[in-house]
């Protein structure tokens, strides 16, 4: 089963906005076997719309239109489809029954304008709105499938869950796609891959074939696996068993195969734990605490962090000594280790932190370039002090840190 | 002059990658008086890319694919082009050539597979990659041109930017799209179009036409204005009217019309007036000091700060008094007050900032539901608190109480 994705709307022909619904229509199309082989932008206009559509006809088994269907003159995808249908549009009571009735719980009237959405292409089955005003449109010609969706996510999305993804399961002879990703972090992308490449190559012509994509993101390693399958549990199992061999050979550096972020796995782990933690950060500014508290409870766990840019700061704020920064400079693995010293002890926490580097664009000098980064961890006896070397402009210098910091806490906790 | 966009890619139709290399390529065909009518993504097959530029040769001025000129078998544009307009492909001696001394430079054999990358259709123009081993191309066929450009925005901007441009414009004979962003804060979209659409509607069909869109964005809402112009100078000095014109309207609302985040306006201020700052976090839990410290240069301003997610915190670090919390809790005016002065006279800052508030998903209660935040700035004898209800998820509740905070201190500078 092969689909077309056509998003309708001027503004994302535009250099300020781009199309995301397509991206989780994808994933659900999907998961019930169906593969999608093009994905279009349209203006509001009918004439070209109508072009599109009229092309995808020729080919696909499921055209899925996003957008369009408000209540204004530049709505253009009802009519559009019912131009190249040769279908008759007719305004449906019912709906605009129910469009009536939203705007009166609200008490307000609606707007004669609304009426457009209550405008209904013949043999059209109805899709209800329960987040929004337009409703969706299901038609078919020939062996299409043709669904109009709201453009607006918050309706899109349980619209196409509640109703468009059982109405075309039973369509669907094909093998589902199923996905897993794994996050990594310490190692390059070259690296992964010779460790992994080796294991992952076979799956590709195995019974239920597995195909790999490596990506490198922002101070992370993903490994996206999909995995072609009859079915979920059998996606699941042959998913699974990679999973598990890919996680044996990459070992630590695999922090989670369900889409959970760093933060995330490291503050479970301190839950269970129960222990808490503090930061001292200098070159990071303050963004690492604002990821471990980005995960809901982190109040458990998260204490108190201290931002200190200025020398000052780190010697008032968490005693370091005037003398070692003196001597060492304010970036360099005594001072980062002076400050988890000092945090752990005046926030009370199991577990102190101290980051301090050249974000740049300047400071930086011939020995310690931009992007060297400082990073102590210490836990009860423990602790671990390194020194990084980040490429890339200042905000990634600062979440490249911010990640290895979170990293080697994971490491500490995972071997204690 | 009309054109279609075309990525080539697999990756692209997956849930994981979004096209974004047609915003910038948009951005560029629209100063130069190109209309973007149609984006397509497709993936690695010359049939269907084939297909898809036949159909965009029937209507589209130019054709502008992106992706599909590496080395490997699945880098199809160079053959789905060729394809269609009947042009056979040789290898081009001098393309290889230069491919090679590419490797040579990093004293690397080239690999035998990068002679794909020499192919060139017959009748095409080499466009030259500095960034990269894969040239671009430029085809005419009848009226239309056809551009093949790299998938990789580090080598496909600076191509576009340094021929594709020069080349395109002659064939223009229209007019161009000129930019201008209105950022602003404080205000909700509605109120915002209340006062600027009786200002901007007339724009529409003036001699230099300004179209407006307004965008409501992560805590700020947006206008964006597009003026159809024949030049840069004409459609700057229109422009440059309109944007005056709303900023009288919209008044100190507007915090930046050149693109700048409200976090660079701030440094900005705090530079010219030599004021530090210093902020006392507990809901935002630091990320308005990590938003302050993206801006290069901020360690001028910029010289402590503290996040204080637990009671005992706010005592410790900022001699909030127990009694305070006790009374009036730790969300609401008295402690950000007390947060605030604690930060400006520990910090020796000129500006303290206390943030205290519920990020949710949980801790509210109906007098103090989910989204409560308690905002205090004190600058000099000036100090402002306030209490603001926000709406949505954790992190957007964090990402809005920072906004406002920084929009506090911009108001506060503005009247100083």
């Amino acid at each position: 089963m092969t689909a077309c994705i056509i998003a309708v709307g001027s503004e994302m022909l535009t250099p300020f906005r781009v199309d995301t619904d397509s991206l989780f229509v994808t994933e659900h199309l999907n998961t019930i076997g169906c593969d999608v082989r093009m994905k279009v932008v349209v203006g509001d206009d009918v004439g070209e719309l109508a072009a599109v559509v009229q092309s995808a006809l020729e080919w696909a088994d499921v055209i899925v239109l996003t957008g369009g269907l408000g209540p204004t003159e530049d709505d253009i995808t009802r009519d559009g489809v019912a131009q190249v249908l040769r279908r008759s549009l007719s305004e449906n009571e019912e709906v605009v029954d129910r469009i009536r009735q939203r705007f009166a719980r609200r008490g307000l009237a609606m707007p004669d304008i609304n009426r457009r959405q209550g405008m209904v292409p013949e043999g059209a089955t109805i899709l209800e709105n329960p987040n929004g005003t337009a409703p969706g449109l299901w038609l078919e010609q020939g062996r299409t499938a043709i669904v109009l969706l709201p453009g607006p996510p918050r309706e899109m999305k349980p619209m196409f869950e509640a109703v468009v993804r059982d109405r075309l399961t039973p369509r669907s002879n094909g093998a589902g796609l199923f996905r897993r990703v794994l996050k990594i972090t310490g190692r390059t992308e070259s690296d992964v891959d010779a460790t992994a490449q080796p294991i992952y190559g076979p799956w590709a012509t195995q019974a239920v074939p597995i195909s790999t994509t490596i990506l490198a993101v922002l101070g992370q390693i993903e490994l996206h696996l999909t995995a072609k399958a009859p079915d979920r549990t059998i996606g699941d199992r042959a998913l699974d068993s990679a999973v598990g061999a890919l996680g044996t050979a990459l070992g630590d550096s695999v922090y989670s195969v369900d889409g959970s972020s760093l933060e995330a796995v490291v503050g479970r782990m301190l839950k269970e734990r129960r222990l808490t933690i503090a930061p001292a950060e200098s070159c990071t500014g303050g963004l690492l605490s604002s990821r471990l508290t980005d995960v809901p409870g982190s109040s458990d766990y998260v204490l108190s962090g201290v931002v200190c840019y200025s020398n000052r700061s780190k010697v008032e704020w968490l005693g370091v000594p005037e003398a070692l920064i003196a001597e060492h400079g304010a970036v360099g693995e005594p001072v980062a280790r002076a400050m988890a010293a000092g945090i752990r002890e005046r926030a009370h926490a199991g577990i102190g932190i101290g980051i301090t580097g050249i974000a740049g664009p300047t400071g930086g000098t011939p020995e310690k370039p931009v992007g060297t980064v400082a990073i102590a961890v210490l836990c009860g006896n423990v602790e671990k002090v390194r020194t990084f070397q980040f490429f890339g402009g200042r905000e990634l210098v600062k979440f490249q840190a911010s990640q290895a910091a979170l990293n080697m806490v994971r490491l500490m906790l995972l071997s204690s």
